[in-house]
């Protein structure tokens, strides 16, 4: 594998990850005048499932780097309905582009698809794999609002399928944070990642309840309950309110508390909060746009 | 609200209006040598709805400026799906874009959206309510071939629904123009309309028959009379048979008259009217790009 | 119909075929380094069909040009589906784009077209007809890795209803080729195909078996042998196995055999044969931006 495919942030180091973040602070500042970096780079998207934010924000990113995205467009007006192999389209797309952006549902394919292509690849999230660009962007909202030393997160919600979440743990062992997982006792961390994350030196305490941890936490980083995981409609409603944030909730939390959360939201997080001081989590998207613009520079301009 | 979101034309005073279409005259001379004018800005594009024209034109408009688009793609693809609120979307992608392109089938949503974003917002459409650019474009299309002075016009077609029709209608009021509505009974202007357009002054009359009038008209705008209106087949064949325009219909127009039609068209006009001279449908539809170019320019710069 | 419209590959001469590849040859050498050439041309896309290789092709070739697209989009996002004709579509379009490509499921549907609009129009397939790109980046392939000249071809699969085999096949009639057909009985070359070759002056043989010619081919063009042409599912896993390419076929081919394919493939050329120097498919699609550059680059500047 080359070193320049992004598949895991488990491949980079709290050096690369740093390098990232800084240099997408500067891009931060002025998204808009960084239209001469890349003038004639094309970035191939290749999306097996509907995205808006990830896609928007890679394609943003392109924009405001001067270069433009060829898209393969949706899975129903490709070649992939000819029955076609997910290497086969990689390998054809590699010619038109000078890297490519995947995402699709299978764990793995990411992995498999940069064994085949000679461009740089970066993973948009391969099912209950991985999304490093997603584990970057929130890293980068933490970093610029609560700091990523000495760090007291709380991470609640679905902490049993969330792949978000697992990732963003794993990255967190590469700083001195202090890890808090609030869920229902159905939805808790599962055992091999709670085991990976003690492996990695992680100071991980779980609960079933926020208000006990709440008044401590710097950031805390929200998640949606599916109702899919539910047989039962009754039982959803129910856990699912008990891990709902209003103002209410709010109370004792720190006045300098950062609310995060991946998006789209459904009810986790009653639009009172939007208004708050405490409310990061549309900033946290618009995040996407510098990380990913530091991502592909970096990349584009290893290529040189 | 924010002066520059585009809402409804009503929010356009006369010299509003004209300040747009002498800018959109200037860039129809050529509007491919604009290309310097916005080189770094992105257009958020947000189509709920099916879109040829609005969207196309939009695209051209904002490339011809030298700008580009991102687009949430199909309703199918995106995190609408999964349940995300339209302000929700809408304050996500104003954080990838200069400015932001709404159509959605519920009439009051820009409105609605308008009041959560910070960009400019341009409505392209929502539902029953309002279409300002389109509006616009014909007003550029009435003044480019017939001019808005002393204007008679005729507006034929589907009256009681067509959105169209009561932007138009109520945009004429600002200019010295003379109305005609033609169309069967069942389809004639809803009485609010007619109520509003009595006290802004319109001069109004309404007709069921096309040949009295015709002959007096300097535009003719044609509308589509759908066929979902009519609970039977045969009522609707018979009705919209009634309201075609053929080479024959128009033996006794001015040779200097000005067809127009909001497209797509199905039978409404037929083939052979196309080549005559006063067939302006098409241009009217071109005219989109440099009417759109001229209020994205007027937005970006206020921005700057 | 104008000079620069292309809708089938025998419009073109010899010399007009050789000014296409040798273009293409330069631009393949560094396609990214032509940025400048065409900064604010706009082609309009209108694909009815899916398609992953032709569009995302024509689209990489116009952005690598400096150029932009429009894209109609999918037809389910369009008008069409409101009942335009194709014809109103095209002249709508047209006023958004310097030039259109069409691909579209009906014959014929490319000159109709051609017969309506003032930009320059490429026909990008057009159901049982024609395909010219696809035919001139096949050749341009030959000629790069085999030559044109005292070419032996074999062409293998589905010849009866493959479009790519017959424009192929008419347009090597320009050069020297002895043009070897391997196919089963019931996929053979329809009589009104074979007719024409030989009034070209063609030099052809048929053949059920690749074994006895593959040693004295320079070239082997595979095509799919498609599920649907065989109402006997048994009868098609048979025939079908038979006309499959894997390492053990190859062992009687030459080491400087170009094996090709217009992709996507199924099983008809086994993995193990990728990554051999005789596997040229990839290679054969990624063709497909600097041919279509030159095709686009010649129309825009007649246009200038």
């Amino acid at each position: 594998m080359r070193h320049d495919h992004l598949i895991d942030t488990r491949q980079l180091s709290r050096e690369d990850i740093e390098a990232v973040l800084d240099r997408a602070a500067e891009f931060a500042d002025d998204p808009s005048s960084f239209g001469d970096r890349h003038p004639s780079a094309l970035l191939g998207l290749m999306f097996y499932e509907p995205s808006t934010r990830t896609k928007m924000s890679f394609e943003t990113a392109m924009k405001r780097l001067g270069g433009d995205v060829v898209d393969m467009g949706p899975v129903e007006s490709s070649s992939v309905k000819k029955g076609e192999s997910l290497a086969d389209t990689a390998r054809v797309i590699e010619g038109y582009a000078d890297a490519l952006v995947l995402r699709h549902p299978s764990q793995g394919s990411s992995k498999l698809v940069s064994e085949f292509v000679d461009v740089p690849l970066l993973n948009a999230g391969d099912g209950a794999g991985h999304h490093p660009t997603q584990t970057l962007l929130d890293l980068y909202t933490i970093r610029e609002n609560a700091g990523l030393d000495d760090l007291t997160i709380g991470i609640m919600g679905d902490l049993k399928y969330g792949r978000t979440v697992h990732s963003l743990a794993h990255a967190l062992t590469n700083f001195d944070a202090s890890q808090h997982f609030v869920s229902p006792e159905s939805l808790q961390l599962p055992r091999s990642v709670r085991y990976d994350l003690h492996e990695e030196g992680a100071q991980v305490r779980e609960h079933t309840d926020l208000d006990a941890v709440l008044p401590s936490l710097d950031v805390l980083y929200v998640t949606r309950i599916q109702r899919e995981r539910f047989p039962d409609e009754n039982e959803y409603r129910e856990i699912a309110g008990e891990y709902q944030i209003d103002r209410e909730t709010l109370a004792s939390a720190s006045d300098d508390l950062t609310i995060m959360h991946p998006l789209p939201r459904v009810d986790e997080i009653a639009p009172e909060v939007d208004d708050t001081e405490q409310a990061k989590y549309f900033e946290q998207a618009h995040n996407g746009v510098p990380v990913r613009m530091a991502l592909l520079d970096q990349l584009l301009s290893n290529d040189e």
